[in-house]
């Protein structure tokens, strides 16, 4: 939808705060009063905004086909690192998201619920292999990763390319259950 | 310094777009001119702000005494996960600067500049063990796995003991080598 299309590049550009009605309006090219009558004010166009966010990066991200646990996980976080303009955008709005919660208390409880969703299906494909000896805590580990690392690329301090190298890394040892045991283990 | 104190505080409240030279003086109790005189202009502010809160960062985690390398690296990550006020700041204006670095190219080469001392840093303890396949990837990842952590945390997505729970599994994984290889290696 162009409003919430529009309402993700204005919260990537100029964060949550800096995120103006008028401007998405001029955007997506509708009327401030449209964006009103659809979502009532500021924070609902917001609660939905990040609603829009979470269920387009699940669309890029569960295109995977492959039947092997390891593929389909590693296939589902290296999409994360893509340099395409959804994605650019989505993780750019995403990281906003992340650093306005800190002090907006009414987008904590759905930024954390959308977290909670996006860890518990990796934590199922991790889950599916039997080899993790926790697939939640696994999955905690990698999708933390994962946004490290897109950061990382995005504020330009890494390379895409290395980026994906380094979450792969990560991902095989998670996936032979090296990753949660004391030191000296292996 | 007061002002650099200020300017750390006005950053991690209202992000770099929504940093106030008026605000920062008020705060720190001098004119908005003594500013000016000392930082020339907003931009010589916020270069001086960032190297402030590297340097900071830096002080608050390296008073490790540890002589084991497993131990000192532990002491120095997870004293980026400490619920006091110096620490929740740094940590949430290091956001912001990551954030508001996409659209900032100004911000660019001293943010990159910084994450790769502290990469450096830690690539160095690590490499002392003469464990880890590659210390400058273990030392990428687990820096990157601290801001993802750090940042979850700050925004209520995940608990303090849940982030240096996590870490903790990460940190003991790259002590033993463990991360970095093929699938199917151990």
């Amino acid at each position: 939808m162009a409003i919430l299309e529009a309402a993700t590049r204005a919260i990537a550009r100029h964060g949550v705060r800096g995120m103006r009605v008028e401007d998405i309006a001029a955007d997506a090219g509708v009327s401030v009063a449209l964006i009103y009558y659809h979502f009532a004010d500021r924070a609902g166009l917001l609660r939905r905004t990040l609603e829009f966010i979470s269920d387009r990066a699940n669309r890029y991200t569960t295109v995977s086909l492959a039947a092997d646990p390891f593929d389909k996980v590693s296939d589902m976080l290296l999409l994360e690192l893509q340099d395409v303009p959804a994605v650019r955008e989505n993780s750019t709005a995403w990281g906003e998201l992340r650093a306005s919660a800190i002090f907006a208390p009414e987008l904590r409880e759905q930024l954390r619920a959308a977290t909670q969703t996006w860890v518990d299906e990796i934590a199922d494909v991790v889950g599916q292999a039997g080899v993790a000896a926790d697939p939640v805590e696994a999955a905690e580990r990698l999708t933390s990763l994962v946004e490290g690392l897109s950061e990382r690329w995005l504020s330009g301090s890494m390379t895409l390319e290395r980026a994906r190298h380094l979450l792969r890394g990560a991902i095989s040892a998670e996936f032979r259950g090296a990753v949660g045991a004391e030191p000296g283990g292996a």
